[in-house]
């Protein structure tokens, strides 16, 4: 029986450490953006060629492209940030993220990362409880840029939650 | 566009987490005295003169001074603990803090942290569900003791939920 | 009033942080074995002979030995694993692990570590909202093997909640 934390003794620790936290300060931001309601901000998180995804894990792990959201491209996700903050009609909420278990899957050669990262959504309505929005985890690949740091070539939002709010989908 | 993880790139990296790694510190050793009930300890994190207080996300957002909790001195602070501890007449619960999303907004010259977190609370009462007791941010300002290390200057605590029990006012 | 953040300057801080930062990288694999269901992994977490325990605050508290999951060998942990992956009938579910506030109590001279964290687990089924599984803290003892790096001789998962699904016990 290997030990999967054993599985990780020949890749190089210091790297790992180090880009784990990059990849938590990159989280801080990114959540920071939509904790705050900034949503027209969070496009800028993405390379110019991205796939945003919300998506349950059943069709995740059956390997299906569906999702609740889907972007393939930074125009789809520039539309959804403007449809949010501009255009869609909706009872005022909060939502707040915590972001916990992150862990560095890969670290090529060429500076992309592959992680993962378990998420809690909450979300609060006026005159409401502070509810469980959406639970689940990132699945990441970054890529690094000369310019920006780390931008998010991939970001599967993978939810356990089996009932989710689909009038209104707020990036996760 | 610019990146909000960019912006950073001009500040000393390792300052920034070195500062974030105390400010995680502190915070740990901050939520076990709660969690553990030991509310009479919880001055023993706040300086000589601190402002205290637990307010709503609109009413920091406006600017208000408002809080269903306000201290603004130390004394106030260790009143409000020995009642806790010793006066008030309630039935008894477990608080649970988990703090994430740990981020450095400014390092001084002098020492002093300008840092932010989420928190989120949860409380559970005998023969009762754990429930979300309160969700938000601090938004603290921390200076440095060459006595007791890192100390709470200010701390607000910005809650995103809206019913919150006033009854009885713990501190978060 | 001396402070309990003060009290560690007097340990070696880097040796606390590295330690912390190993627990925090062990308990990313655990929490990922249990979050993807591979429970038959879960015993590899543990050494030849474990205390494994999921019980009540009062009754860590008071010392007593109860727990409604109690395992003293690695035998009784497998039995357990394979019960739950093979035999037993239960309705799906997911689990998601959230730790924070990781705690490195003390490191002993033979590399043994005591160490504390909050953990959040939550429970989907299908169909229903996603819930509060259990709230409350891993008091932990590693002990550190040359082959395989840390592992588990004591975890005391010590809950807050009071109503606990005793059904079905899921290791956490």
């Amino acid at each position: 029986m290997s030990s999967p934390v054993k599985a990780r003794a020949d890749v190089d620790l210091n790297l790992l450490r180090e880009v784990r936290q990059e990849v938590e300060e990159f989280n801080l931001e990114y959540c920071r953006v939509l904790d705050e309601g900034r949503i027209e901000e969070w496009p800028n998180f993405f390379t110019e060629d991205p796939l945003y995804r919300i998506t349950g894990r059943e069709n995740f792990d059956g390997g299906f492209p569906l999702g609740v959201m889907y972007c393939d491209s930074i125009g789809m996700m520039k539309d959804r940030a403007y449809a949010i903050a501009k255009t869609l009609v909706f009872s005022p909420r909060y939502l707040r993220h915590y972001i916990t278990n992150t862990r560095i899957v890969s670290v090529d050669e060429d500076g992309s990362i592959e992680s993962e990262a378990n998420y809690l959504v909450l979300q609060t309505q006026l005159g409401e409880p502070t509810i469980i929005f959406q639970a689940g985890r990132y699945v990441d690949r970054f890529v690094r840029s000369s310019r920006n740091g780390l931008l998010l070539k991939e970001r599967h939002c993978v939810y356990d939650s089996t009932i989710i709010d689909t009038d209104l989908v707020f990036p996760v």
